[in-house]
């Protein structure tokens, strides 16, 4: 059964304030949960229909109705399982291998899209700027399905990581160099800018090499969208390996 | 004056049956609008708040007040304009340049992705499935932005086409050839399968070359989505030119 309180507690978590607070997500979804509870990530507590899905995990899951699904999914067409987990704390960012640096990237589906990348190439870490979208807002965790689990993300200040840190940074630009030249070395740092106003002039100061994807078609004013554009950069800093 | 006739045409433009019915489609915004306009896509009425919009425009362009766009907006938000366009007659598909052909592709999202990544990378035609999503679906024309304009869509069978054409035909699949290895030609054709099956069966059977993105991190079930995929499969067939 779910009481009022905890339905309450579960609806808050749609919200990044509530989540900070009691340092936890909420997925939904039986292939996102179920790949989160094969993870290094811990459950609080799943709820789910499914009468089967409660007994293979019994220790965390509650058997409930279809109304109370109802009552605790923030979806329109529930998908049998509601999961409460844990926001692991990030790990100290490892200076040997590579790096993905958001500066403002807003849109959750973009940084869904992102995590996923990371996770296919191989990129143990993401480093997010104050002002990127939370990685456990919901609509982020839809379009990263498991990947969410194997990614090292860390928010932090980006200006004083690039300040600190001794590794070569590269930022996507428009006019950079092409970056089918540049022969990337085993560990770096990525930066990638917001939708709409790119890299700030802050972090562009702290970049050493600019590169961009050639446009081939008629020259327009559009650029790639930031997902896309993440997508053949990581393709091109793993495809050498 | 925006008549209550005109509101229920423009309203029905949402829908497919009525877009192939009139051969016309709506896109909204003041961006997309003006990059139409440039085009070679024809404008059928575009209807504008915007005092200077409509004095740049004035063949085509009626100022309405913000209510009126209210009644024909499909937004929450309304941006200014709202331009019904006539549906271009798609143009044969010139053999002698690469061919994307999109197997079922449902996600108006990917839809608008790829067409923006065909604009990209200058590939001139797009072949879709008869039951690859409608690309005037205005979800579609949100994510293209202007890109519409300059891709050559044509809607068809797509193994009809296979089982005519000459070009050497290339598919993207999870256990195929790794990219990395393959010198692509001048012209030839990409498949790309559906967002939950792949491309089906009697596609892949006309397929010559299964080709596979290398997944670098810990290998699992997940596949990298299918406008990510053509995204990094474009930039492979473009990067040795």
């Amino acid at each position: 059964m779910v009481v009022k309180s905890q339905i309450k507690f579960i609806k808050s978590l749609q919200q990044k304030k509530y989540r900070n607070q009691h340092g936890m997500f909420v997925v939904e979804g039986v292939k996102v949960v179920k790949e989160l509870l094969a993870s290094q990530i811990t459950a609080h507590i799943i709820y789910s229909t499914d009468v089967e899905f409660v007994k293979e995990n019994i220790v965390v899951a509650e058997l409930i109705s279809e109304a109370e699904l109802a009552k605790i999914s923030s979806l329109s067409t529930p998908n049998k399982v509601v999961g409460v987990f844990n926001i692991p704390v990030p790990i100290e960012i490892d200076s040997n291998d590579w790096v993905i640096a958001l500066d403002d990237v807003r849109d959750p589906g973009n940084m869904g899209t992102i995590i996923r990348l990371c996770d296919w190439f191989g990129i143990p870490n993401l480093l997010c700027s104050l002002n990127t979208v939370d990685c456990y807002n919901p609509k982020v965790l839809q379009a990263t399905m498991g990947s969410i689990s194997r990614v090292n993300i860390v928010y932090a200040n980006i200006k004083d990581y690039l300040n600190k840190v001794q590794m070569p940074v590269y930022g996507a630009f428009m006019n950079g160099e092409v970056v089918y030249k540049e022969v990337f070395p085993e560990s770096g740092i990525l930066v990638m800018g917001n939708e709409a106003n790119g890299i700030s002039n802050e972090i562009e100061a702290l970049i050493a090499k600019k590169i961009s994807i050639p446009q081939f078609g008629t020259k327009t004013t559009e650029s790639l969208n930031v997902a896309t554009a993440t997508a053949i950069l990581l393709n091109e800093i793993k495809r050498g390996r």
